[in-house]
């Protein structure tokens, strides 16, 4: 063990510093903590964090940590690892594990068979409730992750039925287990990715739902605690998308400088050759705005007006998405109800900005004698650019995910980026046609 | 029943279609399920779909369905009702059920007593494994919604210790209930806000953690399954405000246009109060924009590139933050690391808009002989607003923690306003610096 091992780290200490540690600090950290409380952190810890201490510890201390591991969760570790540290670690787990485990391996990570755990307690039809009873007690230790429910299984391991454990425990002794389980059930094939399963299983209110391959055989459970790291990462990877930058994949904290920055820079550049759109745009308007300079004004106002409008609806409409409250048919519900909406914020906007300019006339004389016309041009712009920005952020999502693309990826800056373009020709447009004759 | 009820409707249809149905229909479409569906169906559905359907039942049918709940399921729908409905459908509820039903109302809705079960397996330390098996066995099906862990109190209600029910059921006969035990366990107090609870639990991987009072008295249980609702429902309030709208609490489908445009509108109004001063600042600038009209070119580009990297930066922080990764203390940390970032990003999209200054005089003769002047302003401008709506965004969600306020709140709209400000006067002040004398 490391020279720093001398002290003794205490658990709660360790657990507030991990996230601003790196992998060696983590490793030698782990290993000044108390025999007592090791266990428990250790087993606390997410798949990376363990991985990276794993590979840092010498074998015969590998081996020990490793096999306190469930199957599901020992895959989980494996899988942050490069070929060769997996099969190095592989190679310590005994023969039944290693078959688990290596069958595990062979789901990606994202689908349903990458997040089942194989050990779940299984019964077969003709047995008694007291026979199913004596059968698990026997296997609890050795063979099952949970028990919360009993799976009943014909020879040729296709899942017939289900009985609680609780009503398991709680029927008379002589019962046949046929007599007693629920025939229509819950259950998720094997390649469902694991959106669409924790959708399944938070809607199921079952805390494990089993895993089907194509023939109808049980391979598997899914547990509710899996779930909830599932719909976490999926937040976090949505929210990230939303907010305009390649999903990380590590906690912030832990993601390197350059790679930040790469995954960042790379939307913004594209973001900002979008945007170079705009400056395209005005100087075709580069006349007028020289016989208006005012017209200047009000353009960073219009088109944010545009920009916040549709991140609004991006948001409304992708989160629904997520949670499977909007389907790809409601589109037109959505666009319909987005026309209303947009057209009403559209119209509250452009009596402020209508007043902001007769008030800034009346008091400082800001926009001389044609300043009633250009309060129509901002109002009637604004509400152009509202609808439009309203409209562009709730259909994008349906766009994109018709195309099988990630609605999240309609971002706050995408959406603004597309509004802003239209928005500069909204506003010259309009305003050619209110002070043409006039001011233009 | 009503008379839609003559036509039986398929279950799979009803669940499709439920986002979009008024309350009425949904209390009219459940009324014509097939019985043997209603019962899986009202079950899965979310406390506010109950409540819709009891308030629109008979008496005698409304009691069937209220007891098919588990008390902290029907103190959740009675959450969603007012004072008289409520009280009417507690009276329908036998005595036992209706304490338990009104000691979880007492709790705020959001807090870990609002969440909990208080149906949970208690044995004591002095039992054999046997006595408890034997014990648990007797309540397993009318005082037991779960059969996770035996929790292990005292004869003042205090918890001792847990065991699973897994070892339980697996431990030797005649060994006592306090050698099998495990002491050190996590609990959560009554009064812990749920977003904290679900990161309890989702870091404990326990499928039910214990509530305690503050003497220590445990009060019931949070299992895993009611915490997936929570994180869910985090992550919508977050992903809405952060897309700059209050939270909307109901489904979007289910949002009525006015209270949606009511959420959204006084969002956008804030918003572009703030925005005017974008105006302001530029007609602090006229002048200069009068003897120079190739600057108004940029300012959609510049000031867009500040709110979308304040947008990224923010993603990230309030995302660590929600997930527990960055704390109140790391401000420092992500400081010089978003200070780095930022300096980086607009340094590589400098380059770009350089890039494209010359490129168009180049090929059009766009900007004429201070064109490599222009293409420095507008260089220098980028990595001055890159560098801003990075650290703005960055800083703002700590400011606002400090506040005590959400973090979610610094949302990429109110980011991105206060950039544009900023934005406005770099920009100018830049252009001055180096096109004094010569454009300007």
């Amino acid at each position: 063990m490391s020279a720093a091992a001398r002290h003794v780290i205490a658990v709660d200490d360790l657990r507030e510093a991990w996230p601003a540690l790196s992998p060696d600090e983590r490793a030698e950290a782990f290993a000044a903590l108390p025999a007592e409380d090791a266990e428990d952190f250790f087993v606390g810890l997410r798949p990376l964090g363990m991985a990276q201490i794993l590979v840092r510890l010498p074998t015969a201390r590998r081996r020990i940590w490793l096999r306190l591991l469930e199957p599901d969760d020992a895959a989980d570790v494996l899988q942050e690892l490069g070929a060769e540290e997996r099969r190095e670690l592989l190679a310590l787990l005994d023969e039944p594990m290693r078959r688990e485990v290596s069958a595990l391996l062979a789901y990606e990570e994202d689908e349903a068979g990458g997040l089942m755990s194989p050990r779940y307690a299984r019964v077969r039809p003709d047995m008694t409730v007291e026979e199913a009873l004596r059968y698990l007690r026997r296997q609890a230790l050795t063979r099952l992750e949970t028990l919360y429910y009993a799976y009943v299984l014909d020879a040729g391991q296709r899942l017939l039925g289900v009985v609680s454990f609780r009503e398991l425990f709680a029927a008379p002794g002589e019962r046949r287990i046929d007599e007693i389980m629920v025939k229509e059930l819950v259950s998720v094939p094997e390649d469902m990715d694991q959106e669409h399963v924790s959708r399944v299983v938070s809607r199921s209110d079952l805390v494990a739902v089993p895993v089907l391959d194509a023939e109808g055989r049980m391979k598997g459970i899914v547990t509710v605690d899996d779930i909830v790291d599932v719909v976490q990462e999926e937040a976090t990877e949505d929210a990230q998308k939303f907010g305009g930058l390649a999903a990380l994949e590590t906690p912030y904290l832990q993601t390197g400088l350059g790679a930040m920055v790469r995954k960042r820079v790379a939307w913004l550049a594209v973001l900002f050759v979008g945007e170079l759109l705009t400056a395209s745009a005005m100087s075709r308007y580069e006349d007028e705005l020289a016989r208006a300079i005012v017209l200047a004004m009000f353009v960073p106002l219009i088109i944010s007006s545009g920009g916040n409008s549709g991140s609004q609806a991006a948001t409304l409409v992708i989160r629904a998405m997520a949670l499977g409250e909007v389907k790809l048919k409601d589109w037109a519900v959505i666009l319909r109800r987005e026309l209303a909406a947009g057209l009403a914020m559209g119209l509250i906007l452009s009596v402020l900005g209508m007043a902001r300019v007769l008030l800034w006339e009346e008091m400082f004389g800001s926009y001389g004698r044609y300043a009633a016309l250009i309060g129509v041009t901002v109002a009637a712009s604004l509400v152009g650019v509202v609808l439009c920005g309203t409209l562009a952020g709730a259909m994008l999502p349906f766009l994109l995910r018709r195309l099988k693309l990630d609605p999240a990826s309609a971002s706050a800056p995408f959406v603004a980026t597309l509004v802003d373009v239209s928005g500069v020709v909204i506003y010259f447009s309009v305003a050619e046609l209110v002070l043409g004759g006039t001011l233009l």
